[in-house]
């Protein structure tokens, strides 16, 4: 089961509804790249892979959706509907670099003719689809590696299969620990505001039989200063050419609390999260959610914030590189200096 | 209006339920020592202070509820109530100290028979109330003078009126400082999983006309690494000798966070809640509470996490006296090192 996948008959756009969980796997059936657009902006997907394969397939759609019966009107309309992707979130790298992997797949035939780019534009969108699960595995493959047998990790936010095509990048690795027979015990944070940890990963690790608790995302320095944490894993929306990392709200406090209790801590992501052309964090831009979100919260059914209540939501925060023990990519484990490593992976990644 | 009194006629404790805020204002009225401890356990009263006073009023109503005709018999109902409240909550060094201070009184007129004894508890734990309240007025005012004029301060759980008697010890400050004319924000950690914050100092901010925004308890080190804020106030459950600060989970975090941004962190306590006994935090007791606190959370009226999850929850972290760039006590503002300030402070407080 694939968390986005191309239906051709139709042809549309199906994706797990990801608000529904843990309560209903539904799915929805999108027909309509601007649907796809508003599908990622409500988060109906997120997580960075997934959020990139979701752009690829809503720009396929597009295409297919184009009444443009020459290539110049069906770039005018495949322009407008990546505006329309590109504005859905503004952190994830994978966006940007999704629509530009599919777009240049289309121009590279666009002398052939609308039907030659459509149907360029559906099998580079496939082809992403595909790579990311054979990524995601080989991410999961080097990063077991730093896993210790009988260990417990912290995990934030959810980075499983849900987040991206299918397997996932810190649970990735989490998983193809389990699978490599190792016992692993996961701390997961509830991740607040959107509780992607209580809802999302606490789901997956049910079905995958490894075994969790859930934790109150400020209780992981405890469990660090206390002892017997091994590891803690996090995947990334966005990594600068220096190594930060924008992730999860929370992930710079939870990367503070490993390197003060000198507990590694990893960053497991995609070359395509890598934006080589930011040189820091500073230059991420960092998404500022509904209020709504913070203030939803309910207990024994009754709202818990006080009517009239205001809140702030920045959905990420930047971690310095400085707090990073290692990147794990589908080309191996990087080690600072982190601006030579991930310059050379990327190179690595493009090569292959 | 208190958080928690003596009602002569009854005898009875009357202490607002916290539980129901800030929906409802609801009060217990509680008339047996029993019922006392189940209140604090249960969380109908928290903050150490108040838990101390509710401690103090709990072991008067024990004086009154006993039908011992002997200062030997009631001194045995006063023992076997003492060591119920005491094992109420495990965390707070107010609970142990008022416990003692209001023995003490009643030891003090022993000889004078069990009917001086019996009033002579209730005048303890009134004074003992009291004096929290002034207490708390004369942290505001030492405080205060840390607070910048429009500067935004992060808070952490409740620690006003609601935790204390009446006032409060780090949202004292903030009230003092407002009071005093100048304009403070505050940016409210929700602080799951009990939500404190969210529930009970966004109450109360809303009725002393503080400016506030509810935050993610995640986002402070979003909050502190991008700038703005001025300052960081907690209150603190128990601080050992060395200055090692245990105070509701995610304190550690939020301490690590203000330290990495040069941002002031401020533990606000009355010497009460200073044990000198205890050489560091490694001595303090962590309270572990019900996993339930954690699974509970809804959403439109669905529960997030999954059936048969499994959760961890301790209430309480420590903070390195390390993080800790000040203490603010009613006896002053004191600085490292520790071991020598918190001891003097204690003796400054005994001979006021």
């Amino acid at each position: 089961m694939r968390s986005v996948e191309w239906i051709p008959d139709g042809p549309a756009v199906r994706m797990i509804d990801q608000r529904r969980l843990p309560g209903q796997l539904e799915f929805l059936t999108l027909r309509r790249p601007d649907d796809v657009a508003t599908a990622i902006a409500d988060m109906a997907i997120r997580g960075a892979p997934a959020i990139g394969a979701a752009t690829a397939f809503g720009l396929a759609l597009a295409g297919s959706c184009s009444d443009a019966d020459d290539s110049a009107g069906l770039w005018a309309d495949l322009e407008k509907a990546a505006a329309t992707l590109k504005a859905s979130r503004p952190t994830a790298a994978n966006l940007s670099w999704a629509l530009e992997r599919v777009l240049g797949a289309g121009r590279a035939v666009i002398e052939e003719g609308p039907r030659a780019v459509r149907q360029a534009l559906v099998e580079a969108a496939q082809r992403l689809a595909d790579e990311d699960v054979d990524i995601n595995r080989r991410m999961g493959q080097h990063g077991a590696a730093l896993i210790p047998d009988a260990g417990t990790v912290i995990h934030h936010c959810n980075t499983g299969a849900l987040a991206t095509v299918d397997y996932g990048t810190a649970l990735g690795v989490i998983r193809s620990a389990h699978e490599a027979g190792k016992r692993v015990h996961v701390l997961v944070d509830e991740t607040r505001p959107r509780l992607q940890g209580a809802r999302l990963t606490a789901w997956e690790l049910d079905r995958y039989g490894i075994t969790y608790d859930l934790i109150s995302d400020g209780a992981a320095g405890h469990f660090l200063r206390t002892g017997g944490v091994s590891a803690v894993l996090i995947g990334a929306d966005r990594v600068a050419a220096n190594g930060d990392v924008a992730n999860k709200i929370g992930s710079y406090m939870l990367a503070l609390a490993a390197n003060d209790n000198q507990v590694p801590f990893y960053c497991v992501v995609p070359t395509s999260t890598i934006d080589l052309r930011l040189p820091t964090g500073e230059s991420i831009p960092i998404e500022e959610r509904d209020p709504a979100e913070v203030l939803q919260l309910e207990v024994a059914g009754e709202r818990v914030a006080p009517e009239g209540s205001q809140a702030r939501n920045p959905a990420f925060d930047i971690t310095p590189a400085r707090l990073v023990t290692a990147f794990v990519t589908e080309v191996g484990v990087l080690r600072p200096p982190y601006p030579e490593a991930l310059a050379s992976a990327a190179e690595r990644a493009l090569n292959r």
